[in-house]
């Protein structure tokens, strides 16, 4: 199973109330940790972002799955319960590595989700997966995909300048509806145009309205953030005694804290305090 | 001296050839060295790319002053002669670093250069810098210039975006001038406009075209790219000895080649084999 959403593992029951681990390269995975807050508004979770060493996107698969299992052994060592993979690039370069490290953790990545997603909506079993560069060159998207529908047509299509685009806070907008309209060209408006679009980066939720106004009537948009926060939802509701009910969320960074903050409630959407994100080596 | 283009030690006189040593934290500082090609064309250079950490601009000062440590010793270890600093962020946050580890090393960031520049060239005193994020918190070219003219105005406005665009090769075109309009407002539209436009980030002359048919006839643009460049030629050529003669540039990065070698083609000019770039650790 390539990027697998879940983990066939229970999670193990225990008096003590522990969170559910977030990792990203970055504040992009905030997306991810806004739809787990709404799925799960009784849990807690620790959002760990390797600000440090981001984007993960330009780094070789080795050393991401380097800096995935230094992320991952900072989130163990605060007794998270679960873990949650909110970067497309490490989801693809690490997720077999973190499950030989812990065997008894569940661990979700954020690609096996948005695939099985896209390949339920679709009718017409063609698929544009919209992600970095380095996640449509890694081919995460079309591999999960084509384990699941050997069918299935998928264009991936590298969007790097959407990333730049919501961190600057531009996610709509005249710029940002010419960048998408650049990116997509023509794809949806050909005979045979697909009729799912995939959100393959934690950045793109803050293009949604503006790829949903440019697309036509018809085309089913999947955002990988929530369809992860649902397949976290699926296995942590199937173990209620799991949950900690304390309902918030703490956070870690590599490096800036006020960075992280400040841009950090863009994907959030809701303010962060810098001073409480801590500031931590992995 | 803040960010001093020309250190004042005397480039040591050797029989052996030895090439200049160029770093940055990725591709943008082969826009400086495309310019180091043109001004010393019998010179070698030796090109580092820390792409394994890129980008600096986000990070600490004392991570980006650590990493440029590294990358420093990594080219001292080339034997290099000199050591051209073409990235912002390390100018402005390791150049004391660096001259003292270094002390007997001709050492040239990208900054002093500039600003020398815009200063020499502004009649009215009131310059405009466009850099990144990072660069403008620093407050790196605002104190440079400050130090040069206290009375001149600086405005500096981040362009985070324009990074992205130069990255997709789109430096020119109805997207570039649009994110352009929209950074630069009508800041040179009033009264008192500025009448100089500082290009304070490597990635940006790849912009220079969009901005100038933006921009009112009479605001010079001074690129730091080759306002650097020619600072390394006057320290060079005060020592005509030191000159290697063979002209000709070697590529190290610290991730993958193939990523430096297509991306950076557009920076430099001309194509880039991923076959001559050498993957090294730092």
């Amino acid at each position: 199973m390539v990027g697998s959403g879940c983990s066939a593992t229970p999670v193990s029951r225990s008096a003590e109330p522990r969170p559910i681990g977030v990792f990203d390269s970055g504040v992009g995975g905030l997306t991810v940790l806004a739809a787990l807050e709404q799925a799960l508004p009784t849990e807690s979770f620790v959002y760990l972002g390797d600000t440090a060493r981001l984007p993960y996107g330009t780094k070789s698969a080795a050393s991401v799955e380097r800096y995935a299992l230094q992320c991952a052994a900072a989130l163990v060592a605060r007794h998270v319960k679960a873990l949650v993979v909110a970067c497309n690039t490490a989801s693809a370069a690490a997720l077999p590595a973190l499950r030989q490290a812990y065997p008894d953790m569940p661990i979700v990545g954020v690609i096996s989700p948005g695939a099985k997603a896209a390949v339920a909506v679709t009718r017409n079993r063609r698929i544009v997966v919209l992600a970095t560069e380095g996640t449509v060159r890694a081919g995460a998207y079309q591999n999960a995909i084509a384990q699941l529908d050997a069918h299935a047509s998928v264009m991936a299509v590298g969007c790097s300048v959407f990333v730049a685009l919501a961190e600057e806070g531009w996610g709509e907008g005249d710029i940002a509806e010419r960048v998408a309209r650049r990116y997509l060209g023509d794809l949806f408006n050909r005979d045979d145009a697909p009729d799912t679009l995939l959100l393959g980066c934690t950045h793109f939720p803050l293009l949604r309205r503006t790829l949903a106004a440019i697309v036509p009537a018809g085309v089913s948009i999947v955002d990988s953030a929530q369809t992860t926060a649902a397949a976290v939802a699926a296995l942590i509701q199937s173990d209620p005694a799991s949950a900690d009910q304390r309902g918030r969320s703490t956070f870690l960074a590599t490096d800036s804290p006020e960075r992280f903050a400040r841009v950090g409630g863009l994907f959030l959407g809701r303010p962060i305090q810098a001073a409480v994100v801590e500031r931590v080596d992995v």
